[in-house]
C-alpha cells in the first residue's frame, strides 16, 4: 500500500522530469544533478568547477538546500547566475521545484547548468530532476563502506568525485575499496579524486565535465 | 495532496511507536534512536559505547541500513544482542520495522537497547520509533553548517555528538559555531566531543547516557 503511493509520486515526477529535460535541450544546455552526503564538500566542489570552467563555459547554478542560503550566497560571490530551491523539509529535489525555479535563470545566456541536490545518499537518487548526468560526491571522511551501503546513488551517477583526499594520511579509509566496490555496482562510474582544498585533481574533473558537453 | 499523503503516514507510525514504547516501558527498557550523516560514527560510536558500558549494562542494538549487514557484525563481534534491518531502499527506519525485529532480541534481559538509523542527516527525523530519546552524531568534517541546514535533526535530538574531534586541526571547521548554532535550536541539547579513533570523550558521553537511563 505505502510502496503504491511512493510509485504514484516517482511516476508523476518523471513526466515532469521529462519536460524539464525537453526545456534543457531546446536550449542547448547541459545539466548535472550533483549529489552526496551532508558535509561531503559538494558546494566546495561546485567552486572548484565555476573557478576552473568559468573563463570557457557559460555556467548556472541551482542551490537546493531544507532552509537558508549560505549556499547561493557561497556561489553568487563567483558571480554566475544562481537560484536557492528551500524544500522546507523535503530531503531531496523532485522534478517540480526545478521547474519552477528555471524562469529564474538566464537559460539561452548558459551552456551548463549544476543542480546542487539536498546532502543527502539515499533519497535524491530517486528523483529524476530532468538532468543529463547524475554525479556523487564522497568525502574520504565518509569510510570505505559508503557505496556498498548506498548502492542506488552509486548506480546511479555518471561519476563519482571522491574529494578531501588531503585527509587520507588522517583516517583509515581505503579508497581501493571505494573504487572497487562503485565499479562493482557500475563499470561505466568515471572515478575522480581530488581535495577542493588544496586542488588536487580539480583539473582532470573539470576537463572530463567539459568534454562530458558534446 | 502530497502533504496530505506524508501527513497520514505519519500519524500511522506514531500509533506503532506509541506501541512500540509501551512494550518497552513494561520491561523497563530504556532505547535510544541514534542517528546522523552517512560515515558520521555512528557504528563506531555504538562500538565505544558498548564497550565503556557492557560491564554495567545490557545492552543490545537494531542496525538499521539500507542493505547488507556489516555493521550488525561489528557489533554482533562485541558479544551483544543485535538484530539488522535492511530497509531495502528507503531512507528511514520507521515504527513498524522495529515493532517486527523486536521478536528477535531477549527485551527481558536487556537494559539499553540502542537502534542505529540509517546513515541520513533529513530523513530519520521524522519518524518516532517510540524510542526515549533520539541522539544525532555530527563528524566535525562535514562542516560547521550542519545545524542551520538539517535544523529538524537537532530540534528533536536530546543530545549532539560531535565525532573525530582528532581530526580538527586538519579541517576549517568551527566547533563553536556548532555548539552555538545546536543551542540556538534546541537550548536543551547535550553537547559531547568525542574521537571514537583516540578515545577522547567516550566516558564523559557514556556516563551521561548511562545516568539518562533513570
Amino acid at each position: 500500500m505505502q510502496v503504491k503511493v511512493v510509485s504514484r509520486i516517482l511516476q508523476a515526477n518523471d513526466r515532469m522530469a521529462e519536460e524539464n529535460r525537453k526545456r534543457f535541450e531546446e536550449r542547448g544546455l547541459f545539466v548535472v544533478n550533483l549529489m552526496g552526503s551532508p558535509g561531503s564538500g559538494k558546494t566546495s566542489l561546485l567552486e572548484a568547477t565555476i573557478r576552473a570552467l568559468k573563463p570557457r563555459l557559460r555556467i548556472g547554478v541551482i542551490e537546493g538546500d531544507i532552509m537558508g542560503s549560505d549556499d547561493a550566497e557561497r556561489i553568487g560571490a563567483l558571480d554566475v547566475p544562481v537560484v536557492q530551491i528551500n524544500t522546507g523539509g523535503a530531503c531531496h529535489l523532485d522534478a517540480n521545484m526545478i521547474s519552477v525555479v528555471l524562469a529564474d535563470l538566464p537559460l539561452e545566456e548558459l551552456d551548463l547548468l549544476i543542480i546542487e541536490n539536498i546532502g543527502n545518499l539515499v533519497c535524491p537518487a530517486e528523483f529524476n530532476l530532468g538532468e543529463h548526468r547524475k554525479m556523487v560526491v564522497l568525502s574520504v571522511t565518509e569510510g570505505h563502506d559508503k557505496p556498498l551501503k548506498y548502492p542506488l546513488m552509486f548506480e546511479e551517477s555518471s561519476a563519482l568525485v571522491i574529494n578531501k583526499i588531503d585527509l587520507l594520511p588522517h583516517v583509515d579509509t581505503d579508497i581501493a575499496k571505494v573504487r572497487r566496490d562503485a565499479l562493482s555496482l557500475n563499470p561505466g562510474i568515471k572515478l575522480f579524486e581530488v581535495s577542493c582544498r588544496t586542488g588536487a585533481g580539480i583539473e582532470a574533473w573539470a576537463e572530463w565535465l567539459r568534454e562530458s558537453r558534446s
